[in-house]
């Protein structure tokens, strides 16, 4: 047992290695930017390299907006490609391929700040923090898009070390140590929960689930999570499925798996998807655990709906942006229904996706959809985002990897025929 | 508890997972060797590309010598750069700087080869197959200069994967799993280990210690070890610390720790160093265990001796090598360590580093020379290497890095004063 | 690192074992409790045994008072000792000392429902539950003294289960499991914790610390827990250790480790006794992880001392009673002290052990008076206990032993110069 | 996860518990078993009260068997029941019922010696070093049997501590632990093991399993084993069940679960029996993993067949005592199987239960005699023992209770018809 406990604590404490090792190894650090760069770069030993990324992490945590800026700035200015060389290799390679010559090509295809980047995620929780330098990045590239530039490199690093084979899927419940349930409380996006009491409501009873993905070096940093409510049928309103009063049915019983909420937890992590492959193995774990399960569908909010009627159809938004439980009526549903089915499956867009980020994500998994639902988020979110409609996509096990060809070889949208029949008729 | 409990057993239960998904997700595989590539690098469904991976990994280690370069020669032939559009996307990049040029730079500046590893790394024990891959391709280089080109990118990605952050060290105890221990059988290079009860020799005593680093996403596989005997002095002769009839002492009577073999167990990753990082981090943590140590010692063969002995001075070699125990006199050290101090300290070779490979690691680890040890190995391998001569190499904490410094930028090796005035006597 | 996981796993998966079992091995159970009780006591079969004794306790987890009265009456009627036959065989055993005789004693010793309460042990998380018997029974026994009998039998086990070495300590903290923190929040004993937040802000900043004693047979359940607060000197008041506005100190600078709150969780563990160990061995803890540690203390109420004057000394309690942090002055701080004195130092006891039950804890463990606090809790449960004054205990680890020993053979109690000369002086 | 790690983590450092504490509660330990003993007994303190614990455990390892003997008959001689004052408060107690009264039979009807093995096994690691004890004092018993009058005391508390409740089944296989591998290498009883590839090929083959029981507070040391061989069909001979060329078939052809040899581990657990639990425990696991098993038997040997039939039939002794392999015939077949049939079915004891102990276990755990084996084992051992014969026993699930109380109320053995009629005709 001792080999494990070992192993555990190895990568718990692994934060204290580098500090102990920077008291063995003293070294010049500079507060200035640019040297810290330097130093990084030059750097010839493991430990010192170590140590001057740790420095730099350690300053880059403290910088202020125009710090940042600074600091990024200068990676963009001193240590872009030096394209006449990178060409010169190329050349060469192309004349006489040899093993030198295509790394020669490698390297030189990289800004020097890869190699920065790189190094700095070779300290302890070096993944974490450069993962929240990269968010830092991504808000301050709205308004500067030269830093794209520094994100290329960023994102095509974590593209290879967030890979499935390192992620590890975890069920959170209420066993979960409190430091990782609070950062679900935090990170929820689509339906809040207020309190530790709400929390505990959608992780205890026995007719709810919750599922995260981890990194094996982030143990503690929850990426993605999905939140998974067992019924008896399709459910049709949000406000039923988080309902205190429902009535919570035996694992015997349930039919269904409803993903009804998927939130990603780190910013930095724009780009690299984690959220399809989450929930093919979510439900091949529920599958194997609740064998009475058939049906695993979502309980989807439209969020652009409201907007694009704004901007396709003034009347219809002035109506349904009045709209009320109180004075809704069949007529109004069947014309909300022919607006989002229009909006849903017919894109307006040049890729010729779907309106929705919502749809796009589903549809992109392989999903199709399955139902439209009248008043199923009567929140004020419900109620301005789509009118209070939400939508069931349906993950059907055997058709997933076919839709998701169709849709992204040839934007095809797989739909019920429900669906399919009001997009006819309207 | 439940949460490391499942956070474990998914670690450890991974390999299942591609299977239970592979079951669902129908699809077809091909057993040629160019359709299953194209299979992989044309997928789009994240899950459908783990499948075709998993398949051609699974082709290849079935695969003979022949086919793996088949294999391997189908990359380079149909998947190597295009230089003409790498040159167009440089130019434009440094015409009109923006994201979007960066990454096109980036992405024609990998081969497809790259992103056919990438997607092969994402299964499970996919890093695994990949190093034992990697094994498969250095040896066919030896014949097949050419596969060298493939090689730069798997290196490129194994050095971002094996960085010191996702490493971890564990101690190697008579506690650590069977299936583990007979590894450290197995690749122990410098002292054979040919029993388990001597392993357990080498493992349990209160003067042996043994560390190994593991990567994160392989819990089974140590990468590299070192063993350690705590001694009272620094040891002259292996024998006297491999004796099963020694003194064993006790932690409080330890002053010195020696590093008496060092042993890489996978050859699919020569390139990505370690051993410098392990020897850092264990000797850390032995000053942290064991205050009474102050001396980080080596105790090292000297395997290129002989050979440039013969090279260089044909009588001595004569000489030397019918060498025997019986027939040594303290004349014959004297002209030995003369021998030995030029061979170690005066460089041959172009790029003005030591003539012996273990000189380079410790050296460039920033280790000195400290003493030379006659007749310190008297098997037949230590008599048939070196005339049965080993070195100590210290590790001196304070000085380290600037040695590591002085050698690496300038060749410089540090030496003890009796090591430098046995050179300048000579 | 299987092993372990399967070890964990065992444990936790406990639970699921009987009822799987009980598939197989069909029984007739029935609900009538004496005829439950003698199934358990009949049963041969070690899995039967099992069986029955899990139906019984799932009985009795649906009883209501009446019900368990019931079940408690039946035991005592029916499964009490035989005295003539165990007579008899004490009178065999003095004519021939045999092991059989020897066996035979003990046999009729023990009270038939002693091998019933042992048998309902065997089951998985029986001791969990047998403990939550215990808590019912020793509730009824205010209104049942016979009830008492039973209780011999339960605690006699609880004291051999419970025993130092199946106990392990753990620190509680942020990273702690969520059902493990909420039952920390139900059980705190001495200062209530009201939220989350408030839990959070004893457990995470770093001079706050907190231990907790758990059963090996029962990882989720803690049976006592101690919180500490670590300063730079010995405090004077509650309200300035909880404060949210202290200055929070960093190890490095803390001097005093401050025992504030002892909570014991468990109330059908009463009689077996944990806290002088668990502050023993978290001494020996603090002391190793935090060098600068030199005083370990309490801040403790003492909540008989009003009660007591109001008996003793019926003018001094009017005053006190009506006290106000507003009214206060020297004068009244004097002659508290003394009254002070007075109770904690002078028994009015039979057994002549201190009037004051958190006295004879501390005292009992080996700890000292050290100094009274005037003002030291302002909250209304410290103003009416105490009329606000709070005592800080001693342990001196050197002294501990020598203390415990002139308390437990002479009721000799140790105090400070200061206390002894309020004492002396009154 | 910091929480399960310091779970494990305290599990695993105990022993290092009181060592640090005795540097603080220097205490006056004495070398005299006498006073050592005393010192026990009289502590007041817990903490002093684990140190002389502690100490008298480590003099007693120390030892020498008179030494040890000498310490037995200090207990036998001081600290025997004080009869008379424990039949007073017999009397007291049958007079007036009381919780007083109860508690004071159970102290007093309990030796001294109990106290102190009580208080030993609280110490860390106790109820190992107990076990060590207890293992020593019945081979001492063999010439003492005064001894047996302390072992009342051990086996009571065993009895207690060993429930089914604090023990876990674990799965031996080769990524267990050497230093438990070792274990199982040293305690195999049935068919030895010579080396660790021997071992390896009981582990690691798909048609194998192994399975241990720990106890809670021993994870390092099994208490007992079984060795599995997963067949096509009910095996004849252990030969084939461990030849190293015979078919290994998956799981999914795996019929038969055959229990080949079954080993206690610890020699001072005599009495307090695992075997039935584990036996029923592993046939539920099994169940559950493999779904194709449907005969659960054992392949045993009969040891005490040659015994009984040199004492009552000489003639058929010395044919058989000479017997060999290559002499056999059906004829002597057949007249084995009835002299086996009588040996295992037809009781000679004055208990009425089998002559043969492996059959009083297998039976007595409910399972039913299946068939003969001739020749089944012809080692050196087998044939010594019983003329090469072996016996299966079978273990049906759904009759195993019923045969087991047949058999525990009324000693009736249950076997196949095959062997009923063997019985019949001769």
């Amino acid at each position: 047992m001792k080999f494990i406990y070992n192993f555990i604590s190895s990568i718990l404490k692994k934060s204290s290695l580098e500090t102990s090792l920077k008291k063995d190894y003293v070294v010049n650090l500079s507060n200035k930017p640019d040297q810290a760069i330097e130093s990084v770069l030059n750097a010839t030993g493991e430990v010192s390299s170590l140590v001057y990324s740790e420095h730099i992490l350690s300053l880059f945590a403290e910088f202020d907006d125009q710090q940042k800026m600074e600091f990024f700035t200068i990676l963009l200015n001193k240590y872009d490609l030096n394209s006449s060389e990178l060409i010169d290799s190329i050349n060469e390679y192309q004349a006489t391929p040899s093993q030198k010559g295509m790394a020669s090509v490698l390297a030189l295809s990289h800004p020097q700040w890869d190699k920065l980047f790189k190094r700095m995620n070779s300290t302890s929780d070096g993944t974490v923090k450069l993962v929240h330098l990269r968010e830092d990045l991504l808000k301050m590239r709205k308004n500067h898009p030269e830093l794209g530039r520094l994100d290329v490199s960023l994102l095509d690093m974590f593209k290879t070390l967030f890979n499935p084979g390192y992620l590890v899927m975890e069920p959170i419940d209420w066993n979960t140590p409190a430091n990782i349930l609070e950062k679900i409380i935090a990170y929820e996006a689509v339906h809040e929960i207020s309190s530790w009491e709400e929390l505990r409501s959608r992780l205890e009873p026995e007719d709810r689930k919750c599922f995260a993905f981890f990194h094996l070096a982030m143990p503690e940093e929850p990426l993605i999570f999905v939140e998974v409510a067992l019924t008896e049928s399709i459910p049709d309103s949000i406000q039923n499925v988080l309902s205190s009063e429902r009535n919570i049915i035996p694992h015997s019983k349930s039919t269904t798996a409803v993903f009804y909420s998927i939130s990603n937890c780190q910013n930095g992590l724009v780009g690299v998807s984690f959220g399809n492959f989450l929930l093919k193995q979510v439900i091949g774990q529920l599958k194997e655990e609740i064998p009475t399960l058939s049906n695993f569908v979502t309980l989807s909010p439209v969020p652009g709906f409201m907007k694009w009627l704004e901007k396709n159809d003034t009347e219809s938004f002035n109506r349904y942006s009045q709209f009320s439980l109180e004075k809704t009526s069949s007529k109004h549903k069947d014309h909300l229904y022919e607006l989002m089915a229009k909006y849903l499956l017919v894109s307006d867009r040049p890729d010729q996706l779907p309106n929705d980020p919502v749809a796009r994500f589903h549809l992109g998994n392989g999903a199709s959809v399955e139902r439209f639902n009248f008043m199923g988020d009567v929140s004020e979110r419900g109620m301005k985002q789509s009118s209070g409609m939400m939508v069931n996509y349906l993950y059907d096990i055997d058709l997933l990897e076919k839709y998701h060809e169709d849709y992204s070889r040839n934007q095809e949208i797989h739909a019920s025929d429900t669906i399919k029949n009001i997009l006819k008729v309207s």
